[in-house]
């Protein structure tokens, strides 16, 4: 802990300034820590548990039928926290990676998981990577605060479930006649749509859906679009269409063309692939209008929360989006996406075996129940 | 509620973007906000109380033997939380200005001191100032929840306090007769020390404490120095005499020469009145090492944390200071501490009418109670 207690104050030697009294640090590394540790400890474990998808998910550049997935549990106090790491392939983990990362987790120095702070701190410094297996355990944190306190863990977050936004539902590409039908079904059902573009049928595609429904649509190009005057004849084309933002329209690296896009787009530009972490969203200020936090890309709820607060502060929209995954990741996203502008959590709607109940769609938002941390239960399989 | 769900996205045209969707604006305003209200209101009451020194204050600029404050309550599920407004001069609010903020305050339209975020941007935007009445109710709100859940508030953010640095305690500009006997006395419970320069006898002073103790010192120096290089060959005087931080030796606005400053100086140099809420904080990168935080100038304990999640992505330091407050103020402060390279919370040990107990000085540092909330409890009078 007293590597940690230092680590913190970095900045110390971090900043340009040299000579930084060596009394002050050598205080910090005397800093008693003999607080009495309680007995229990917490005990985690993981299981990987493939995803099915409801229909093959077509990216710009990729199509596929399951996602890998890790379920985690951490036991304290008489009370189980759920968490989960869902793994697309693009994100760089599999369920392997993900297991060996956990089993490097060791959670005894810690007494309690209310030392969320520490405990995240650590698991970060484990590895550079492995963003979705972080989430995992900071789920589960999440999950298991709430339950032993007895509340939902938007009550703890300070946010109130009644200011959360409609959720998108996500168009899949496919041949007109599949997407009349799913736009049809989903209009019934949602107050806001999204497509994915970026490939050879753009307007294709969105005059399929107008076919069908005026609703407000979102489109996601994922980085398809290489041209930043074309990006932004297509963004006037789609805004006379009723679209209402943009996502990640040109290469995560071209940051340049982005803000010159953003400058003059007559829609908000938000940034995906763009943005993974805290540290990333500083950067995103003039290059795009706002962000789109991922659990599995920026390490859990805690982080995103911070990321969130970081946004306003840079006058940066904020969007909640997700993976594929379980009604457990969903509902930790759903936990904090009040505080979001626009909501694309709609992952577990796309599974065939889900493994929890506990979030409703109602009148086309996410909405938790009153139970307490996630206020997710297990279905009897 | 409705306004607040659309203030919150005001980023959608206060971007440079000119044509956002009315769809999702019409929308956002139609959003459904009718879930039940609960039947029981919070109850706001306050009353003022002046806090008596034990010795006379001495700044740069002024000295003063009380300070002007409010008490607050607010009473909700059977519960007190206690919260507290400290008055000093400088802040430009008086017990009358406080008392007249907190009358416009109407909680009666939150179903409970679970909708933090609400409440606290409800109440901060009734004015543009107020921040030390803002704090109270802040404070208050923590102390509220940590009691409804039994837990104490450095849990609810997840902090450890086995992490808490040792306090500065102040040592007042006397003669030096007086200041030896201060310092004396202070060095044998305090593990670091703070003296306040920027009059014309900065050696001086600084020689009479280290004829005493050898502990180490940080100076604050209140805008006192009105020259950068005189400033900055202090700076090297000090650091020669064991001094482990300098804060605002500046004016405020002296924006460039404080980065000149700072970039060559040898000893960290922290912001104090350059900063006083969370949007000021992005601007003081590059101009200062770190930041003083305190609750009476940033409203309170959900923006001072949320203001050091920021100063660690913008590379600060981060101070955790106060004003003379009792040990209700100082414990909000001192619930965050564990989060703080440096902390100034000695306010309460300069007060003879303290109001509340619950906060003990051990080994040097300010550490709470391990009951719930801010752990303090009323003193019989």
């Amino acid at each position: 802990m007293n590597q940690n207690i230092c680590n913190r104050r970095t900045f110390l030697t971090a900043t340009t300034l040299a000579g930084v009294s060596a009394v002050f640090l050598k205080q910090c590394l005397a800093q008693s820590v003999s607080v009495a540790q309680e007995k229990e400890a917490m005990k985690l474990s993981f299981r990987p548990y493939e995803l099915k998808l409801n229909h093959p998910f077509t990216l710009a550049t990729s199509s596929r039928t399951a996602t890998p997935g890790v379920q985690l549990e951490i036991e304290f106090g008489g009370k189980i926290g759920y968490g989960e790491a869902a793994l697309p392939p693009y994100l760089g983990e599999s369920a392997e990676s993900v297991l060996a990362f956990l089993k490097r987790i060791d959670l005894t120095m810690f007494s309690s998981p209310f030392e969320t702070e520490d405990i995240l701190g650590y698991v970060d410094k484990i590895t550079e990577n492995n963003t979705a297996a972080k989430a995992a355990v900071d789920i589960a944190l999440h999950d298991l605060i709430g339950k032993l306190l007895g509340v939902p863990c938007y009550q703890l977050l300070g946010l109130s479930p009644k200011q959360i936004p409609p959720t998108t539902f996500t168009i899949s590409i496919a041949q007109p006649d599949v997407i009349r039908t799913q736009t049809q079904e989903a209009a019934g059902k949602f107050k806001i749509l999204k497509v994915k573009l970026g490939r050879d049928n753009d307007k294709d595609i969105i005059e399929t859906i107008r076919s069908v429904t005026d609703l407000p649509l979102i489109v996601d190009v994922n980085q398809g679009w290489k041209n930043k005057h074309f990006a932004l004849d297509n963004i006037y084309w789609l805004k006379e269409k009723g679209i209402v933002m943009v996502e990640q329209p040109l290469p995560k690296s071209w940051w340049e063309e982005a803000g010159w896009l953003t400058e003059r787009s007559p829609l908000p530009v938000f940034a995906d692939e763009s943005v993974q972490r805290i540290s990333d969203v500083m950067k995103i200020k003039g290059y795009f209008s706002g962000i789109n936090i991922k659990l599995m890309k920026c390490t859990g709820m805690r982080e995103a929360w911070k990321m969130i607060n970081l946004a306003r502060v840079c006058h940066l929209g904020v969007m909640l989006g997700c993976m594929t995954e379980t009604s457990c990741a969903i509902a930790a996203a759903v936990h904090l996406s009040s505080a979001a502008d626009f909501v694309d959590l709609d992952g577990n709607l796309l599974i065939s075996n889900d493994l929890f109940q506990g979030i409703r769609l109602e009148n086309g938002r996410q909405l938790p129940t009153d139970l307490s941390g996630l206020g997710i239960s297990k279905i009897e399989q």
